[in-house]
């Protein structure tokens, strides 16, 4: 926690100037649209990715307006997303807070959520850069696509490479473009440019597995949804993956194997055979690899005060709540 | 009907070049996805805005390639609109056909549309320029907000710069793009640009005020809602506006215009009074203006053949169907 305070605090009045962006996206527009933001952004998270963009910018010195506005608009396009997932799955809790559907009508959720895509692509343009245009759109066309084809999928899919794609989609494609971005718009060449995109993408999927182990380790009463949840949906991640390879002659896994979800009666007792395996461990393990290959990207910096924040936010981001 | 065929025909290739773009953005997506593309863009419309955004390229000689992109990202930006505007009015049909929510889920129809809202901002930010990257995001605002101004707002208003405002937002700010963006990507200079955006928002408010009166006048069978559906929606138009101005002391209209929504019983004998009166010709008069405005910003074009197939364009727009 300690760790994460002194990520925040370098980067704290930066954060705070792309927070009062975001809400001034609904000034002079409907008021119940500017309500709705307003909810949104105060319950607002840890700002993980703004803190991403705002330590990469200020290492490879791109300009200050500019790099407010992309971390901005990068925001934005997750909080569009999540209003429009939130809808879908009818979520009425997020962080603790009430869900916009879960006050409003599906008509107006649709509509604010449209409308903060609409400001979030309006803030991108303003970086006046158009490859950060391009990265932005297809990153918006990652997500959703992704959310698409889980929505048609089966159930129990039993298959590592689906499980990559979806977490690429899902959260990685969002910290990519989040250390991407601000590279672009600095004055960093080609290979520096790359390397940040993939520090993004690393520390990406090293969120999203830590995030899937912690939905089997974590506190009912932390996370806000009952332990083992995604496997409950039918959504198989990387402890489950783990633990079929270590066990593939149990009976329920074999039925799992063949993309038959678990029964009702039998996926507690799943669910307490994984959180308890080693499979959280190996888990655990590749998360942990995913961070360290993210910060080998790192090395060339010679800023060392920003390079060894991003370290520390590794670190917080594989180390938190375990 | 010979006035659309000898204009379209003029672009008729690269309309068909625009749908082949319009389609390929689904490629390689989900196959759900690209079924839902295929019907929506092959149940058509008669494409006016990519036929005012091909003839002003033309005309300005914009580059061919980037003036059929952009004319496939405003497509789909409308169409985007189009999908979830049904899904909130739970509307089945469309030109005939079934709407996406009509078969589909609310989940796959709000992510469909987000979908297609990312591959409009993805071909408008192919276009490599950042003016029409900000005007493509200003106006997905402000069809968004336009939307959450009307669904928050109480039936029945009876307020002329409402009406004009909503329009706009509607209608008016997708043909200003379609008519400025490829001024933006051509060798025009500054004068043309602001005349290509001013003839785009005229005949975007004649097109809507047309269909407002159609609304009125059409053929149940041909526009495939109830006549007067606006107004027994308690949405006032013009040619309501203009009744109201000619008939103050009319015991329905006094309720009218203290912004209570008439009766069932009586709305029928409304719409019956509005359609035979004078404000029909008063609401057509005030299209003619709007287009007639329109052409007067066409005057210093030389080239005489796109011109004219504008000016063809503006009478087919004025006169359709009445």
């Amino acid at each position: 926690m300690n760790t994460s305070v002194s990520i925040f605090a370098q980067v704290q009045a930066d954060i705070q100037a792309v927070e009062d962006l975001m809400l001034a996206q609904t000034h002079e527009q409907h008021r119940d649209l500017q309500a709705a933001l307003e909810l949104i952004v105060k319950s607002g998270g840890k700002r993980i990715r703004p803190t991403i963009s705002l330590l990469i910018g200020q290492m490879l010195n791109a300009p200050h307006e500019k790099l407010i506005t992309i971390a901005a608009a990068i925001e934005l396009l997750h909080t569009a997303t999540l209003i429009h997932d939130d809808l879908i799955d009818g979520s009425l809790l997020r962080r603790g807070m009430p869900t916009l559907n879960s006050q409003w009508s599906p008509g107006s959720t649709v509509l604010t959520g449209d409308f903060i895509f609409a400001r979030a692509a309006k803030l991108a343009a303003d970086s006046d850069s158009i490859p950060v245009m391009k990265i932005f759109s297809q990153t918006l066309s990652t997500i959703v696509n992704g959310e698409i084809t889980q929505l048609f999928s089966a159930r129990c899919q039993v298959d590592r490479e689906s499980y990559y794609r979806r977490i690429y989609s899902k959260t990685a494609s969002l910290f990519e473009i989040s250390a991407w971005s601000p590279a672009l718009i600095s004055p960093a060449d080609e290979t520096t440019i790359d390397a940040m995109r993939k520090f993004g993408y690393n520390i990406g999927m090293a969120f999203q597995i830590i995030d899937d182990i912690l939905d089997f380790t974590g506190d009912q009463e932390t996370i806000g949804k009952p332990v083992g949840n995604d496997l409950r949906q039918g959504l198989v991640t990387l402890p489950t993956l783990y633990y079929i390879e270590d066990h593939p002659e149990e009976p329920d896994i074999l039925k799992l194997s063949q993309g038959n979800c678990p029964d009702f009666e039998r996926v507690d007792h799943l669910v307490n055979q994984i959180r308890t395996s080693e499979a959280i461990r190996k888990a655990h393990q590749e998360a942990c690899q995913y961070a360290e290959r993210a910060l080998g990207y790192l090395q060339t910096q010679t800023d060392c005060s920003e390079r060894r924040s991003l370290e520390n936010l590794a670190n917080f981001i594989v180390d938190r709540d375990l």
